[in-house]
C-alpha cells in the first residue's frame, strides 16, 4: 500500500510528522510505501539512511506551504506546488492509496474533494472524528466538512459513520444518533426533522433517535450524526472543557495542598491517555474517492504514526466499497434521489 | 416588585421550587411578593403560616401541569390552566413584574412570547445563559429559543446579551464574540458571516470577532453570541464533558488509591461550587416585554432563590428599558432594518 503524508502540516511538522511516519514503519509491510511531501531540501536531510528502513520511505517535492491560517481556496490556488494539493493529485492520478494530513483542514477538505472527486452515489463527503469515551469510542460525522447540510448529507454520513464504526472500530451494531435539541421527536430545525424521516425509513440503521449534546459521553450511541457547523463546534468545545476543567482542577489542588496535586498526576496521565483522540490518528473524510485523513493541527508523532496504522485498516477493510455498495442498494438510492429533488 | 414562580417546574418541583421562594424571602424587601403558581390543593398545605414571612408569599391556582417533555404548543392549547400559561397571562395583565419557571423550556419560550410580546425594537427574544469559567463568566445567547437565527436576530442577541453582561454581571465593556468555527474572517456560514458585518458596523460593541467551540473557557470574550440550536448544543455538551470528566476521575482514583479519592472530594466539590450555573439561578429570555427567567431543570431550592434574586436585579436596573433605547438609536434601526428587508 502506497501512503502519501504531508510533511509540512501542523504546528508540530516538519519534525513530528517525520518522525511520526518513521515509527509507523515498524508496523507496516515490507511491501508498503510511505512517501512524504514536502520541501525536499528541507526533508529530506532529516531522514535516516535507506538501508535503515524496512519498507520504503521517498520524499515527493512540494515547495510552497499553506499556513494553518490561510483562506482555503485561496491558498490552494496561489500555491499548487504545495503540500496538501500535492498529495491530492498524487491520489488522484493512482500513485497513492491514501493521504494524510495535519495541515489547514479547510484546504485538505477542498483539495481532496476536487482532485480525488466522490464516491458513487455520495452527494457531499464529510469529517469523521472518533471520540474516546469512558462508554466506548463515539463517531461523529460530520465536524466541519460541510457547514450547509441537507437531510440527504446527514443521512449518507449516518450511513458512512456506520459502516465506519463497525469494521474500523469493531462495533458489531452501531447504534446511531441525531445530534438535535431535545430528544423527542418534534425537537430540532427542519434539517433535523426531515433527515430523522429518512434515518428512520432505513431498516438497517440501529437508529436511537435524537441525541442532545450531553450524550455524547453518555453511551447513548456509537455513532452521532451532526451537522458540520455543529460538529466544529462539538469537537472544539470539548477541548476547551476539558483544558479549562484540568486547569481548574489544578489550580484548587495547588492551593489545597501542593503535595496532592503531585499524586494526583499519574491520575491525570492515565485519563489523557485514555481520553486521547491522537490514539485515532486522524478523521477520514468518509465519502472521497480514496483513503483521505484528517489530523488534529497539534498532531504529534504518535498522531501520525497512528493515522497512517488507521489509513491501512481503512484501505484494507475496503471501507470505500463498502459504502459504494450501500448506497447503491435501490431502497437507500430512492431515498437519497427522493429528498435531493 | 411582584414576582411569579412556575411551583410545578423541573425535575424536583414543588419542592425545591417552594423551598427555594421560601430562603429567598429572607434576602428580599418587605414590600415585594411573591405569587407561587401551581395546583393550590398541592401548593398551599407546603407553605408556613403568614406570620412567619418577612414579604408575601401568595398563592395562583393552576391546576393543570405541563410535562418537562410534553409538545410545547400542544401542551399550551391542551392546558390553559397549568403554571406556564398561568404565569405568562400573569405578566400581561401587569399583574407580576416578573416571572421564573424551571418547567418545559420550549413551552416558556412560547407562553412568554404570545403573552408577553416582544420589546419595541426587537425582532426575536433569545435566552441568555451564563457560563461560570475560570476566566470569569460568559453570556451565551441563544441557547435555544430560536433555532431558525437570521443576521438581525443574531446582532440584537449581541446587543441585548452586551447590555446584560454590563449591567447585571458588572463586566465594564463586555467583549462580544461571534461563534463560528473558525476564527478568520472568512470563516463561518452565511448567516455568521452576514451578521459579522452587522456587529462591526455597531462602534459600541467591542467585537473580537468569530470564536470557537474552546474560546468560551479561555477567557477571550464576555459574551458568546450563538444560533440557536448550537448554543443549546453548546449548554448540554458542556454538561455532559464536565460530568463525564469527572465520573472518570473518580474511576481512575478508586483503582489508583482510594484513600486519594477520599482526599479529592473537597476539591471537586470547590470546583462545583466555583463553577456552579446554580450560582446565576436562571437565564434571562432576552428581548420579551418583561423579566422572564428559565431555570434548569435540575434546579434546586438555590437555583430558585438565586434566580428570584437575579430577576429582582435585572428588574431594578431596567435592562428592558436600555435594551428599547439602544435598539431604538438610529443607526441601530437603520442596520436592523436593511438586513430584515
Amino acid at each position: 500500500m502506497r501512503i502519501a503524508i504531508d510533511a509540512m502540516g501542523g504546528d508540530n511538522a516538519p519534525d513530528e510528522i517525520i518522525a511520526g511516519a518513521l515509527e509507523s514503519v515498524e508496523l507496516l509491510a515490507q511491501d508498503d510505501q510511505l512517501t512524504l511531501v514536502g520541501p525536499e531540501n528541507v526533508i529530506a536531510p532529516k531522514l535516516p539512511p535507506a538501508s535503515s528502513r524496512k519498507c520504503n520511505v521517498a520524499v515527493v517535492d512540494a515547495p510552497e506551504v499553506i499556513a494553518m491560517d490561510e483562506p482555503p481556496i485561496d491558498s490552494l490556488r496561489k500555491k499548487p506546488k504545495s503540500s496538501i494539493p500535492v498529495i491530492a493529485k498524487l491520489a488522484k492520478r493512482g500513485l497513492a492509496d491514501a493521504v494524510i494530513s495535519a495541515g489547514n483542514t479547510g484546504a485538505c477538505v477542498a483539495a481532496f474533494q476536487m482532485r480525488m472527486r466522490n464516491l458513487p452515489g455520495v452527494v457531499r463527503p464529510g469529517i469523521a472524528v472518533v471520540f474516546p469515551t469512558s462508554e466506548g469510542p463515539v463517531t461523529i460525522c460530520d465536524v466541519g466538512a460541510n457547514i450547509a447540510c441537507k437531510p440527504v448529507n446527514l443521512y449518507q454520513y449516518a450511513t458512512m459513520a456506520r459502516i465506519y464504526s463497525k469494521n474500523v472500530l469493531g462495533i458489531h451494531n452501531p447504534r446511531v444518533g441525531l445530534m438535535s435539541i431535545g430528544q423527542e421527536d418534534a425537537k430540532g430545525n427542519e434539517v433535523v426533522k426531515k433527515t430523522r424521516e429518512l434515518i428512520k425509513s432505513d431498516p438497517n440503521i440501529n437508529f436511537v433517535g435524537n441525541i442532545e449534546g450531553r450524550d455524547i459521553f453518555r453511551g447513548v450511541c456509537d455513532v452521532a450524526v451532526s451537522e458540520g457547523f455543529v460538529g466544529n463546534v462539538i469537537l472544539k468545545l470539548t477541548e476547551g472543557v476539558v483544558d479549562g476543567l484540568f486547569k481548574a482542577i489544578k489550580d484548587e489542588l495547588v492551593q489545597e495542598k501542593p503535595q496532592l496535586s503531585e499524586e494526583f498526576k499519574p491520575v491525570i496521565r492515565r485519563i489523557y491517555r485514555k481520553y486521547d483522540y491522537n490514539e485515532y490518528g486522524g478523521a477520514p473524510l468518509l465519502g472521497v474517492n480514496g483513503t483521505a485523513l484528517i489530523c488534529h493541527g497539534a498532531s504529534r508523532s504518535r498522531t501520525i504514526r497512528n493515522a497512517i496504522l488507521a489509513a491501512k485498516k481503512y484501505y484494507t477493510n475496503k471501507i470505500n466499497d463498502k459504502i459504494i455498495e450501500y448506497l447503491a442498494k435501490t431502497s437507500v438510492r430512492t431515498a437519497c434521489e427522493q429528498v435531493t429533488q
